[in-house]
């Protein structure tokens, strides 16, 4: 199995089928395929090798979709680099993956010479845009007209795919291996637990960098449909590509789609070609998914609950939305564990709770990753007996709904980003007039939760929010970035030493259902 | 992957949904979940450790599907023995495979004392039937009432799970290997390619031993959904059990579908729960096919096309069936490339053919087997560069729809099973009085296909049909022996020395559109 072969099958079935639309730009899947051939070729012109690292740092565009089949058709694996990130973390990505060829695109420019003065090994970068090429960059348009179209390299089956770092407990990002059969295996039941009839346009909004984007794309390249990529969540800009490309499918996280619903020109625009909403990353006010399925009255919506780690875990159909599933309770379930997948919630020992008690969701299936890479004490960490260990808090009713109620890692999920508290807490730390600190979670109206800083000053030192905030900057993305900050005196400790954070979340969480937004 | 991961979902999920229907004998998941689980205990108990080979003799049953998850649950590897075999055939499938337990039922008890008597190493029997167990055998009831449940060994991914037996172009079957991870990829490309909306009943008519029929059983287990069995296909009883159990979902070999709608008491029964028909195996005549539609309105027909080595390859979809894919010729084509699955025609030299032209079919995707269990040439012949070569001519149209046209490979196919020629030659060349022989097949209103020899006799000796039918008898299964022979002077031979099949055949297929029927 490689992913490659879905494009085979479009380019030989329907050649002239519209594969990706970008702004005014649209390409057939025969055009499409073409450039993908010859990226393939042109990377392997300059250097790339079979299993060799290319990173992607670009938003979403018709050039991302390139890229990503013309790695695989080449051989190569791609690091879709996240947008948000720092110089010192897309660095840290690009040195640990051994990254050597960076795409990159207009937006990113800026990082450049950050990332050639940090990396251990500075990447060849190719730009991706339709500007002059900047000196020391090579061209991706030039390359791809350059260069001869090359035969798929057919990498299949275990073979390393992708590497898509996440926060990480340790305070470093941790690079999630996927194989063309994980991956595979992730859109092809997505599909199936989703079915398109008939044609489909799917709408990329969500960032492709992330499982829950990438995998969206996966699913159209298995159907052989077409992609319409967004660069970044505007919601009248969403609702005028929906209107202007008939789009069908739409996957968005709870802020976005609120934002939808709730914008002033919701009504100007023509949005009944809308079919499929799947929502997900983090959860859902009721309030929200009520209003949006008022406005939104002949589309079906589908919770999907996954993680970089395996993709999909359970979703939650269209029919638990209903009037009935509403006054049931259905509606606030993550669903059941999706087709050939194993979920079960365990204590501390690994022994199963029993129903309606919360546990620590794990699970099994196809559609888990290899590992982490280089890091295999976390992957035996997160992998035990074959089963991924997600760090969710959840409880299961008599008909296999799962309800996420905590999570059990030390993580905060703003925006649909996850921020582990130990990475920010390290950065903190950093700061000389810092003498302790605690990273929490915290309710936030917009983004479900935000991250929230308590900090303890050194004896007689001066600090303040702005400038610890600035010197937070420095170092981790924006999102990561508390908040908030509050100085105290101390931090309240166990016996054993550890800072109680469920007691610094008490105040804030007061009145809240559940100790995740 | 382990394919136990779909059962573990129906016991957490729908435990009291129906899981087998078979006779008057119906379970839920719950309960067939813990007859699987103790069938794994006992199996071990008797000696199964993990990867060895469990045979499975019997009818179509809900104690067979028993025996499939059991085998899995337990470690094992399953051996479907096909239940049209003659004692030889089924004693080089055990011995070829080492065998160590063989479940057998009511049906072929008679084969035990020459199964004993013959094969290598006698497996150990388990007699899975109603009636008190025969000497010399395990009680497949008593080996579940005793056992305790055991924890699912959980095998998977390229752990292998099922060694199929198929006929062989030498002249000995080979054993067709599939891992876990190609038969999820099986199950799961078809539950993708023809969704099951809503709650499904399947009933299972066609042979469990077939990848036909133990295909479907994995889409209905990865479902989750009911499984009606059949053990034998009876037009009437058919009807009567889609009547009676409202079945959905049925998958028939065009010979049954025919045999259906023909029936004299076809309006006597209520078949209006019926919602997806699925047909293969072999092709189905135009009329048939339009009878059927139109006695049977409401069903979606799709066509499989498929083999053994790969489960599915193409499939013509509904759509394609209505008035506009009759007037097009497309509902004569075998569809298009499933999902994930890429299609190519090649000639000799293993370049693609133009479309239009008749090229062998060859094919990639994660669904294609390991390879043949101890036989490594005729797996290098199989798969070469990643391609699994299917030895079926056909022709593409500029819409990737493929059309079947010639079997390239020397078999034949009658009522859905294959006959490789080479081996009823083998077999006929063993009798004393034949000096050469050839086996073709002949058109056959109702098997599609027969199986023709043209034999030439040693100067001077004495054989008729008759004694040479009771001759293959002896070897091979009745649906493989000749249903007509023809004796000649001489065989038409080209100037290498080989048979002309060609000639010999065109003489029965004048007039035919295709010379596959």
């Amino acid at each position: 199995m490689s992913m490659t072969l879905a494009l085979q099958r479009s380019m030989q079935a329907t050649p002239d089928r519209i594969a990706t639309v970008f702004h005014g730009r649209r390409q057939t899947f025969n055009e499409y395929g073409d450039r993908v051939a010859r990226l393939a070729g042109a990377l392997q012109s300059i250097g790339m090798r079979a299993g060799d690292r290319v990173g992607m740092l670009g938003v979403n565009s018709d050039r991302w979709l390139e890229c990503l089949m013309g790695v695989w058709w080449g051989g190569g694996v791609l690091n879709p680099v996240n947008t948000r990130w720092s110089v010192p973390e897309i660095v840290y990505s690009l040195d640990d993956s051994d990254t050597t060829i960076l795409v990159i695109d207009d937006h990113f420019l800026s990082r450049v010479e950050g990332i050639r003065a940090a990396a251990r090994r500075v990447p060849i970068f190719v730009y991706a845009g339709d500007w002059p090429t900047p000196e020391g960059m090579l061209s991706f348009e030039e390359l791809i007209a350059a260069a001869k179209p090359v035969e798929d390299a057919n990498r299949a089956g275990a073979d390393l795919a992708c590497i898509l770092y996440t926060g990480g407990t340790t305070g470093f990002p941790k690079g999630v291996m996927h194989s063309h059969w994980t991956l595979w295996s992730i859109g092809i039941q997505r599909l199936a637990q989703t079915p398109m009839p008939g044609e489909s346009v799917a709408l990329h909004v969500a960032p492709l960098f992330h499982m829950g984007g990438i995998g969206r794309a996966l699913v159209q390249f298995i159907a052989g449909e077409t992609h319409v990529l967004a660069p970044a969540f505007d919601a009248r800009e969403v609702m005028a590509i929906v209107e202007r490309e008939r789009v069908t499918d739409l996957l968005l996280v709870p802020t976005m789609l609120q934002a939808l619903i709730t914008h002033p020109e919701f009504d100007c625009f023509d949005l009944s070609s809308l079919k499929r909403m799947v929502y997900g990353a983090s959860p859902i006010a009721e309030s929200v998914l009520e209003r949006a399925m008022a406005a939104l009255p002949g589309v079906a919506f589908t919770h999907s609950y996954g993680m970089t780690e395996c993709g999909g875990v359970t979703s939650n159909p269209p029919e638990n939305h209903g009037p009935e599933g509403r006054a049931s309770g259905l509606s606030r379930s993550a669903g059941r564990a999706g087709y050939g997948i194993a979920v079960k919630l365990v204590d501390d020992s690994g022994n199963e709770v029993p129903r309606g008690e919360v546990g620590e969701l794990i699970m099994r299936g196809p559609n888990v990753m290899l590992g982490y890479w280089n890091k295999p004490e976390e992957t035996a960490r997160a992998l035990r007996d074959g089963w991924l260990y997600t760090g969710d808090g959840a409880r299961m009713d008599e008909g296999g709904h799962v309800f996420i109620v905590d999570r059990l890692k030390d993580m905060i999920v703003s925006g649909g980003e996850n921020v582990y508290s130990a990475e920010v807490e390290n950065v903190i730390a950093r700061h000389p007039a810092v003498q302790a600190c605690a990273v929490i979670a915290v309710p936030h109206a917009q983004w479900g939760e935000a991250v929230h800083a308590v900090v303890v000053r050194k004896p007689g030192a001066q600090l303040d929010d702005a400038v610890l905030f600035e010197h937070c900057k420095g170092f981790i993305a924006g999102y990561k970035c508390p908040k908030s900050i509050e100085f105290r005196e101390a931090l309240p400790l166990t016996a054993a030493g550890k800072v109680l954070k469920r007691e610094l979340r008490e105040r804030h969480w007061a009145g809240q259902s559940r100790q995740v937004s």
